[in-house]
C-alpha cells in the first residue's frame, strides 16, 4: 500500500503540473494577445478555459480520492491538501487570463492607444512568478518560494502606478474613458493573478514548513 | 472515538460559523461606512481584517488536525474539506470589505458624488447571499445553495451597469475621475464578494451531493 500510495501522489504531482502548464501557457497568451491586440488569440484563451475548468476538477477528485482511500498523514496529508489549494490558485489565474482575453477583444477593436510600461512589466514577472512558485513546489524549495512572496510588491508598485496614468490619459483623451477603464482591468487581473502565485508559494512553505504562513506577506 | 470525532466536528462548525458572522459584520460595516462616508467607521473594518485572517488559521488548522487524526471518509471527509475551503472564500471576503473600507477613506475625504442604485442593491444582495450560503452549509440545504448560484446573475447584471454610469460621470465631472474610478472599485469588489459566496454554495452541493458543482454556473 505505501508503494501504492507513492504512485498516486506522482500521479497528482503531474496532474498538477499539467494543470500549472495549461495555466502558464494561458497568461502567455493573454499577454501576447494584448501586445499584438490579435482578438483571435484572446478567444482561444477564452475558449481553452472550459478545459482548464476540467482539468482542476479531475486533480480535486485526485486528492479526495487519495484522501479517503489512503488517509495520509504529517506531510503526506499537508502535502495532498496543499495540492488541493494551488489547483485551486491555479484555476483562478487561468479566469483571470480570460478576462485579460476579454479585454483585448474589446480594446483590439477600438483605436491604438499607449501601452504603459508598468503592463509589460507586470505581465513578465506574474509569469516568471508562477513558474517559480511551481518550481519550488516541485524541489520543496521554501528560499524561492519566499523569493515569490517578495516579487508580489513589486507587482503592487506597478499596479499603483496605473492609477496616475490612466488619469492622466482620460484628461487628456476624454472621449476613450471606457477604454482606457478597461486597461485599467488589463493591469488589475495581473495584479490579481500576482497574489494567487504568492497563494501558492505560500502553501509550498507551509507544506515543507508545517506552518500555516498566510497573511505574513500581504 | 466516533464520539470525539462528532464532538470536534461540531467544534469545527461553531469555529466557521464564528468566521462567517465576523464576516457578515466587515461586509455590513464596509458597506455602512460607504453609505454614511465614515471614515472611523471604514478604519474599524480594516482593522478587524488581521482578526479574521488569524480566525481563518485557527479552523484550518482545525480541519488538518481532525483530518490527520480521525482520517474521515465519505461524507465526513467531504464536510471537512469543503469546511477547508469555505473557511477560505470567507476569508477573502473579509479582504474585499477591507479594500472597500480603504476606498470609503479615499471617497468620504472628497465632496459627495451621486451614488447609482446598483451599489446600494448589490450590497445588500451580497450580503442575502452570503447569509443563504452559510445557512445552506448548516441545513445542508441543497435548493437553497442552488438560489445563491442564481442571485450570482443579478449581481453580475447589476456591476454591469455600473461601468457606462461611471463614464457619463466622468465625461461630465473630468476633474473626478479618480474618484469615479474609485467607486467603480467598490462595485468590484461586491462583485467579487459575491462570486465568494456562489464558491461557498457549490461547496455545500459538492458536500451534500458528493460531485463537483464548480463551473456550472460562471
Amino acid at each position: 500500500m505505501a508503494e501504492h500510495f507513492l504512485r498516486e501522489i506522482d500521479k497528482l504531482k503531474k496532474s498538477l503540473l499539467s494543470v500549472s502548464a495549461a495555466v502558464e501557457e494561458s497568461i502567455r497568451t493573454s499577454v501576447r494577445a494584448f501586445s499584438e491586440r490579435d482578438a483571435e488569440l484572446a478567444q482561444q484563451v477564452i475558449d481553452n478555459d472550459d478545459v482548464i475548468d476540467q482539468m482542476e476538477v479531475e486533480v480535486e477528485e485526485e486528492c479526495l480520492k487519495i484522501l479517503a482511500l489512503h488517509q495520509p498523514v504529517a506531510i503526506d496529508l499537508r502535502f495532498v491538501i496543499s495540492v488541493l489549494k494551488i489547483n485551486n490558485d491555479l484555476e483562478r489565474i487561468a479566469d483571470l487570463a480570460a478576462n485579460i482575453a476579454a479585454r483585448v477583444i474589446y480594446l483590439s477593436a477600438k483605436p491604438h492607444m499607449e501601452v504603459p510600461n508598468a503592463i509589460p512589466k507586470m505581465a513578465e514577472l506574474v509569469q516568471k512568478m508562477l513558474k517559480q512558485s511551481l518550481d519550488s513546489l516541485i524541489k520543496m524549495d521554501v528560499d524561492l518560494a519566499r523569493k515569490v512572496c517578495l516579487d508580489d510588491d513589486e507587482i503592487d508598485g506597478l499596479h499603483s502606478d496605473m492609477y496616475p496614468f490612466v488619469e492622466t490619459k482620460i484628461a487628456a483623451e476624454p472621449e476613450r474613458t471606457a477604454e482606457w477603464i478597461q486597461l485599467l482591468g488589463v493591469a488589475r487581473y495581473l495584479e490579481r493573478a500576482a497574489d494567487h502565485t504568492t497563494n501558492i508559494a505560500e502553501d509550498v512553505m507551509y507544506m515543507v514548513e508545517g506552518k500555516i504562513k498566510r497573511h505574513k506577506y500581504n
